[in-house]
């Protein structure tokens, strides 16, 4: 379940512009406050039911936006190779080859 | 008008997974293969006017989602910063922190 909070909240930074209004704010209830389905309900004046079927309808989305863009997926392959380039420059052991490829696997990525 | 192409050609790249294949056919072979409209309309069978019309309404939702998730933006920046990375390095004038510095500012971008 925390892992897929985790990606659920990372998703959503991605793609929340993507959403409605009313998406985003459950969302952003359920995911970044941690609000219960009850809770949210009450707030809004509707069912626990309409709420969750709200929030899978746009988890869902989120998921296809993700297939379909992947920029999730990139990002944690950027952050790989940008951990890799951070540790040769850190460590002082620059070979300067292995960093330009890195630079050009980055390139490749965008 | 060559400028517009060259940032429609981008747009295409980004968020073509998020147009409908009629769309995706029209933009591919109007903006990559340089098919006039009346020649698109002739493959398909349908007006010029139905052509042009399509193509703008892709046009205006590529700047849409251009608007919402700013990802020609965000690859724009993101060459610069590894141009000056690259050439940093391709100098062998290699300041740790200035390259630490740059690779935060990827990180951000993300």
């Amino acid at each position: 379940m925390l892992e897929k909070t985790t990606r659920m909240n990372y998703l959503y930074d991605f793609y929340q512009s993507l959403l409605t209004p009313k998406q985003r704010s459950y969302m952003s209830l359920y995911y970044l406050d941690d609000f219960s389905l009850g809770e949210i309900a009450e707030e809004y004046g509707v069912s626990r039911q309409a709420v969750y079927d709200n929030i899978k309808r746009t988890e869902a989305m989120l998921e296809e936006y993700e297939e379909k863009l992947l920029l999730f997926k990139k990002f944690q392959e950027r952050n790989e190779i940008l951990a890799q380039l951070r540790k040769r420059i850190e460590d002082s052991s620059i070979d300067s080859s292995v960093c330009l490829k890195l630079i050009d696997e980055l390139e490749i990525l965008d």
